[in-house]
């Protein structure tokens, strides 16, 4: 079988209603308004070298660091959002603002290449002291997928440039080679960075220093972070004053060789972004032991540390992984951008093998656990996922460490990336929503376009237009969740029995005008958690396709919505709700409420009453974008 | 009414099983074994001046603080509880560990009086410059306690000697006079032990002292945290490198005045400290509006923030109060400090005013929130004390921060303040089971035993034995929980729907041999949380008498206890359980409960499946003494 490859966004035109809103409204709103952010708070300035602004009175983490050392990675992740926005449409004036941060980057570099702005502004002779903790790799990473996004839009390369002279002198610096320093970053990001970077260019010593990088991390003999730390104490004569607040390395997924890792631990993003980089390096390389590291770090994830929204990482202590079937609701960290590097890593594992269980999270954690990221008029954000609200977190406009701010809106303005891929002999559908492209299949032109009003729908037409008659392969994507898909080719029925691994796969000859109809089902669904996540236990969660439902309190008035208990035996019902967020199908069920009564006590031994309810419940990833309230996805059974 | 005060524990002898065992294993095992902690941990050592032992790796608090600067007060809690142990019997061996003690601190003190080994051994420059964090007055409080109970037990006034020198330069230092230094401590504990010594001496500068710090605590022009912060800032240059992790003075009770303070806020044992001081300088100075004050802060506690075990504080981050009715069950914090303390305030209000009110809280709290800090053996803690676990948290043999080890011995060594008050007039029996005193009743020795098999029978006997006839009141606590109380005198009952305040007063002319006879039929309850608590919607827990009941995986074996429900309808029933525990009363009801069956995913559509079954529910102050497992407080009904 050819090796699929994903359709790359800006060939992918999205007009199907849902998506098309989320795009327009993160290119509209989102990407400008984040620019205004990071002028009001600093970070544009802050890389305005040899003379930055003098440090703020900004509240330190409690080790002492400073989240002005990530900087750098929202400057990178801001260019990286807006050069996918001018893919879609050019725009001088957003230019300018790149170009002019480019500038201010070139005057920053250090004539050895090193770019890194919070040390060469605060503390030059620190650089390269502590790679556990402060995130030079990290910021390279994020400023190089900026660098690569903005020659993609534009063709411009002075950043790119940049940019490779910055990795060529980190390349000389670390590696295994004599004298050289076998460090590796403490928050993993820069590894798939390289690997765009190496798709992009096929250079192969990106390839290499990525590979330098996955395999020297966590090398136990000696630990670099024990290197280093010992270093820094020689030099301080003591203790070392930058403590690492998480005891182990487990917290950046360097306690062992990635090879030897078999369960998810640690910072969820850290590993997410890690676990992205290594399926590539697996392609890439053929490396079987990297591979099969991937599928049982993806299996523990599935099996026991994953929410039903695929939000990823229960605690808020280390943002990350706890121990298995740790999932609680209302303190649920879930960060968005945990659940955007998820989508990250599943598009890799999909391209490692054309498996729809992992198109099955991809889209879950789109729909589910990084759409909540963002409201609905995209500029307010969720750090944190909660999957059970008193009412009490609401969204921000911004945030002190901005990192998933505009890890949604790269992730949106992208979105096109997730629908398709091809390959000299066909074409797959991962996702469904309103995309047209023109692929060459076979060596012939094919226009391909998908109307649906999914999510909302199952109803999908297809319709395959090659220039001339030619055979190639279009592969459909039947969701896990959908029990009785029905596909027709021409109104001709397939066997969607034939399908495997989550695809169907239609071989045939191609002509213009035809036309593929797909019918994915999606009742309600009741969900229900394994056991051994004693949070879920007796509770419900409410699904329909990919939309994980809640309840919230302004669709159901009177009180808390944790006051509501769902019969087993209740009958979930859909409606299209037209006046709701411009049109949303909502969920409806009989129900049992406690009754507002003269509760005044905080305990009492009289039973609450009860009283027949009706409950309504909205997509999660909609909550909180009306008045605020309480919000529950696990709802308690009668 | 005659002002009634606490009979001291050393006037009363606990004959009661349950008591007993607990006192006996504190006496004999706990103290002794908490010495040798303390002698291992370096903490015996830190106190020997001017040449401590290096300082320790120890893991830093995050902020950059490390616990050894709070030493001292483990030295003056250890030395309290062990002094509690001489009161009962008197160990020639247990002294002269005191008085070493001792002797190191008159060694340690400077010239001027001052006394904080860290500050001392470490860096005798910047005393008193944080009082925020560096709980300078908070380990002179417990210092303080702990010589006071060393006088009261042995007559040897040493140590309190040493201490009145370090409070006459504390009052020298702070104060509102000219030339003073308008500072308090950032963590309340002084106030209390200023209150008891002035109780013991009646040396009026000292609840002057008390009274300066409390009035003071909160003032805001201008603030003393901030005033000395700049002065750091000054002498540093710059940012202060002592950063306050907690953002503002809720923290400490120090955002406002302390009689304007209506919400119970920050750190709970720092909140509980202080409202235990305001209610005893309150009742002390008759300050109407501080009395008032202790009123508000008690109804928003006992309405909106109190878990149903009396556990206080349900966040980790502050280790502390958060929002009105935010009670998670599995990430509780519910210090067991924080409960010790709550008894000291509920004793304070219970003297302040005699309702029942505050007893019921304080014997809740002291079979529940306190007394399951201390395991069985006596020698493993718990400092958090959560209402539900996976199975993950088991005791510790010590703490990183040992503050609750020792906050539980010094409450069990001296469990017999909490059973009973006296006046000119007579006695108020507020706690039950089986305790023997002799006091001076209205001019006239009465040998009074109460004989109960209290909190397992609410059957309990109290005999009255004065030396000649003699008229004086016998109030009895009818505690909140107890629908159906009978009391009878010599068999003839009486009218205990006359009890006003919770208490019945029994006023009349008593002879020898007169017995009171009192049954407090304690059938076992459910209790339902006010709906507002969210996390326990749909949940019940269970309760007998005084005892908050909680089911342990080891007792409902097959799985993790949070596959059972409850059904509203199902009864509960009593059983004795000789073989348990030495003899406790379990509970056991009908339930359902999920089925082991084919659940191998995280998440499914299929519902589990239910099969009947039968719970056994043991006291809540009992769990993780035996193999670790799962265990419920809150069951979800059925």
């Amino acid at each position: 079988m050819a090796r699929y490859a994903p359709v790359n966004f800006a060939d992918v035109n999205i007009h199907g209603k849902f998506w098309h809103e989320r795009l327009e409204t993160v290119l509209t709103r989102t990407i400008p308004s984040q620019y205004d952010k990071l002028g009001e708070n600093g970070i544009l300035e802050s890389i305005k070298l040899p003379d930055p602004p003098p440090p703020l009175r900004l509240k330190r983490h409690p080790n002492g660091f400073t989240v002005q050392v990530f900087w750098d990675s929202d400057v990178g992740k801001w260019v990286e959002a807006a050069s996918y926005a001018l893919s879609h449409r050019r725009d001088a004036e957003i230019e300018q603002k790149i170009d002019a941060i480019v500038e201010d980057l070139a005057r920053a570099q250090a004539p050895d290449g090193y770019l890194n702005c919070w040390y060469l502004g605060r503390e030059p002779e620190n650089r390269w002291t502590n790679l556990r903790d402060n995130h030079e790799m990290y910021n390279a990473g994020h400023l190089l997928e900026g660098a690569i996004a903005y020659f993609q839009a534009t063709g411009r390369r002075r950043f790119l440039d940049i940019m490779e002279r910055y990795l060529d002198h980190m390349a000389e610096k670390f590696g295994t080679g004599p004298g050289q320093e076998r460090g590796y970053g403490g928050h993993e990001e820069i590894e798939l960075a390289l690997m765009k970077l190496y798709y992009l260019t096929g250079d192969k010593k990106r390839l290499d220093f990525c590979a330098y990088l996955i395999n020297e991390r966590g090398n136990p003999e000696p630990h670099y972070y024990d290197v280093e730390r010992e270093r820094r104490e020689a030099k301080n004569g003591g203790e070392d004053t930058q403590r690492y607040v998480f005891g182990d390395y487990e917290y950046s997924q360097s306690h062992k060789p990635v090879r030897e890792q078999d369960k998810v631990v640690g910072h969820a993003v850290r590993a997410m972004y890690l676990y992205t980089a290594m399926a590539d390096l697996a392609a890439e390389t053929n490396d079987a032991a990297l591979k099969r590291a991937c599928e049982v770090l993806w299996a523990d994830v599935m099996d026991t540390k994953m929410y039903v929204t695929a939000g990823l990482g229960p605690s808020a202590h280390n943002e990350g992984f706890t121990h298995d079937y740790d999932l609680p609701n209302q303190t649920a960290y879930a960060e968005t951008c945990a659940s955007v590097a998820l989508i990250f890593w599943a598009q890799r594992m999909l391209h490692l093998d054309l498996d729809g269980k992992y198109a099955d999270i991809l889209e879950l954690a789109m729909f589910n656990g990084a759409l909540v990221g963002l409201s609905r008029d995209g500029e307010h954000y969720f750090y944190a996922n909660p999957l059970e609200s008193d009412g009490t977190p609401t969204r921000w406009d911004w945030h002190f460490c901005p990192c998933c701010t505009m890890n949604v809106s790269r992730l949106v303005a992208s979105v096109g990336n997730y629908f398709m891929s091809a390959s000299d002999t066909g074409i797959a559908f991962h996702l469904y929503g309103g995309v047209e492209t023109e692929q060459t299949l076979a060596g012939v032109k094919v226009k391909i376009n998908e109307a649906s009003d999914y999510p909302w729908s199952g109803d999908i037409k297809i319709n395959v237009d090659p220039e001339t008659l030619a055979t190639f392969e279009v592969k459909l994507r039947i969701p896990g969740w959908c029990k009785d898909a029905k596909v027709a080719v021409n109104g001709e029925a397939q066997d969607v029995g034939a399908a495997t691994n989550g695809y169907l796969t239609i071989n045939r000859q191609w002509t213009a005008g035809d036309e593929i109809s797909l019918d994915l089902p999606m009742p309600p669904e009741k969900l229900y958690a394994n056991p051994h996540v004693i949070m879920d236990a007796g509770r419900v969660a409410l699904k329909r396709g990919p939309l994980v439902y809640c309840l919230e309190q302004t669709d159901n008035p009177g009180g808390w919505v944790q006051r509501f208990r769902l019969p087993r035996t209740s009958e979930l019902k859909t409606e299209t709700r037209a006046d709701l967020f411009d049109g949303v199908v909502t969920l409806k069920a009989d129900a049992i409420a406690i009754k507002e009564d003269e509760f005044t006590d905080l305990y009492r031994t009289k039973p609450p009453v009860d009283e027949p309810a009706s409950i309504t419940a909205i997509p999660y990833y909609l909550w909180a974008n009306r008045e605020q309230g309480s919000m529950v996805v696990w709802i308690p059974e009668a």
